[in-house]
């Protein structure tokens, strides 16, 4: 890692250097073997424990910085680095030590006609610029499934984190050393100049992906502005739909555990769906649990005729992710009516369908467009480490590329291989 | 097919109808069964076979346009509809119909401890807008590849081939009819203005991706211009190289295939890499060869020392994608240098290496970033017929999403399914 001062020249001229020194290494990676990836993580795992009273160090003076100016408390918590969180991020190195290189895996080699064999080689994308708010150990994790990957990276922490991403760079810059990888392979942004942002996702010769991490302003903004693709999160409006041919206890189960189990994460629902024959039923098993959960409920009309105590559900409501314990919940006459609110009002993300119905289950995982389409489970299952995906960079809303949890494959593309024998196409 | 007459209303307007209308029906395309749409492609062939007559009247109103507005006979020929063209034209979409379905398909469903099972299944991508030129066969060709892969499609032409493209048009609805397809599937915009593809590229609401084919200038001008991705085939900078433990005679079969079996596509080579310690035995052998089939040769010092009489190649020569009947030569110190130069100036289409060292065909493989590389194959080898995609819609150059020739597959992506029996998470 080279931590370069930008002080004394231009913020874009600066940002720029960064962009040509990892396009430079971009190739060395791709090409360095899985154990030359794996010692670099494992020393820095080891570095991070033997340095940790240096990590602490710099975060405390991120911390008093962001008391002096007023963080909520909720900013201060996600930027301090207590001794269970740096256990957590070498412990995150270690696992992905332990995942298995995607890099140069050919899926199958066919035999043309022709005489050629073709496949398709899995290869890293290039270089990857990651932009994230506060916590600091997104730096240890994201350089991780960058360098596994065999990107180079360029990582843009928080102002307010910035000497705790650096001890946490020192500690790949060691790693990195250990294993005779280059040093630009992960470069930290030193400056918190906001200028640096904006040239960075402007400069599509050096950069091939942008992976925003951070709240839906951070990634709208970053959206406007990019002419590098960006893998992006947007919103998490997730739905169970209870089916009317639905098992009501598994319906209870599941849309419980949706939203109850953590309501800030993005895979949390937040409006059910109930098909009017079940409706009476299953309202009333959940209405009860979910205000003893201190989950405010607010309803259709329809909903309202069952639980007259409740709000009036908005226009507005059907278009919110509230992370926070409010659900929506609307009553409709059965899936087609379902598929339909999900297209309207559903941002793509995670939507599951309750039903014993198989030919209802198929309906729905052809007609719901969203990264992931769930029958009989919760859409708090939306997550790597629950897919097996190993570790996640983010979940990526969009549709092209990768959708979903994005692990250490969606870090990488195909190419395709070709294999003859001095063989000419006719 | 709808076909609106634009005349009244202001374009953007039209091309934002245009754009609902295939979002509406985008989902119902989603859920279309294979036998639906290959009735569609089925009736479509049957009705360009039937309607030939028509069409190659409304292509000869076109020509004669064309004429009076002096397009070059390159051109000409380019819009010329013969009954050859129709017979292929039909024969085309009978190949989309024998062709898999993509849609539906799961990759594999891994059980997790949870007791979920996961895993990918694959999906129409949604609302595609094609950009052509000229050829009027491109209105069925990639109609077809969208409908099979249960996308919407809105289709712009050019100017020049209006009346062709919308006999074809006619011809499609048709079979969409025949099939209880949605008639908005397929949309032929029917306004020449260009103000239209303008709009088309900004509506990021309603279009999910672009696939512009044609030249370079057309690709240019709508990359530039897009806020909705761009699947797009820039330059094709295709290089052999020809290592120093290369069998000669394989490196001379492969070299002048790879240029002079058709030196327009944009998988011919267009430069020439030999390593030092073989070059004078194969540009010996080469040399006389290229010469006799017309092909121009420009050189680098070390070459012009063993082929003394032909032209210096310059910084330029290095960086064109000549399509003529042109090719530069480098002399180079073995595979670092040749794999330098590809990086410099190759355009990340297909590149060759022809060697017998296991080691440098893997080195060249891990190293260049190309979307097809090849070892010991003719780089003409780079197209979707010959990989066995069955047919393609364009190749691409892109990173993400999708490299290479692009087929069915292409237009498609993945999102997860997740099957779960009233299953929580803990």
């Amino acid at each position: 890692m080279t931590i370069t001062t930008a002080g004394t020249i231009d913020v874009s001229s600066y940002v720029r250097d960064l962009g040509i020194r990892a396009r430079r290494v971009s190739r060395e990676l791709a090409a360095a073997s899985t154990a030359a990836k794996n010692a670099a993580l494992a020393r820095t795992a080891e570095l991070i424990d033997a340095n940790r009273s240096d990590i602490v160090k710099a975060n405390r003076v991120d911390l008093e910085a962001g008391r002096q100016k007023n963080l909520t408390p909720a900013l201060l918590d996600r930027l301090e680095l207590t001794e269970a969180r740096i256990d957590a991020m070498a412990e995150g190195l270690r696992q992905i030590v332990a995942l298995p290189d995607p890099v140069g895996e050919i899926d199958a080699l066919r035999q043309r006609p022709s005489g050629i064999r073709v496949g398709r080689m899995r290869v890293p994308i290039g270089v990857i610029a990651i932009i994230y708010e506060s916590r600091p150990n997104v730096t240890a994790d994201a350089a991780a499934l960058c360098l596994k990957s065999g990107n180079a990276v360029i990582l843009r922490g928080g102002s307010e984190a910035i000497h705790s991403n650096l001890a946490v760079a020192e500690c790949i810059a060691g790693g990195l050393a250990t294993a005779g990888l280059p040093a630009d392979a992960v470069q930290v942004i030193d400056t918190t100049d906001r200028n640096a942002v904006g040239a960075l996702v402007k400069m599509s010769d050096y950069v091939d992906v942008i992976v925003p991490r951070g709240g839906k302003g951070l990634i709208e903004r970053i959206s406007a502005e990019a002419t590098v693709p960006v893998i992006k999160h947007l919103d998490g409006i997730c739905h169970v739909y209870v089916d009317e041919h639905a098992d009501p206890d598994k319906a209870v189960t599941v849309a419980f555990n949706a939203k109850a189990r953590r309501y800030g994460i993005c895979g949390a629902m937040e409006t059910l769906l109930v098909a009017e024959p079940v409706a009476g039923r299953v309202l009333g098993e959940l209405a009860p649990k979910y205000r003893e959960a201190g989950i405010e409920l607010r309803g259709c009309e329809r909903t309202r005729a069952l639980l007259p105590d409740i709000a009036v559900a908005s226009e507005e409501d059907w278009r919110t992710e509230y992370l926070a314990p409010i659900l929506s919940i609307r009553v409709v006459d059965g899936l087609d009516a379902a598929i339909d609110h999900i297209a309207i009002y559903g941002s793509g993300h995670t939507d599951a369908i309750v039903t014993e119905s198989v030919s209802n289950a198929n309906a729905f995982l052809a007609r719901v467009d969203s990264s992931s389409v769930m029958v009989n489970a919760s859409t708090q299952f939306a997550d790597g480490f629950e897919y097996g995906l190993g570790a996640e960079i983010g979940i990526s809303t969009n549709k092209l590329h990768v959708r979903g949890p994005v692990g250490l494959e969606g870090l990488t593309t195909q190419k395709y291989v070709v294999f003859g024998d001095g063989t000419i196409r006719p």
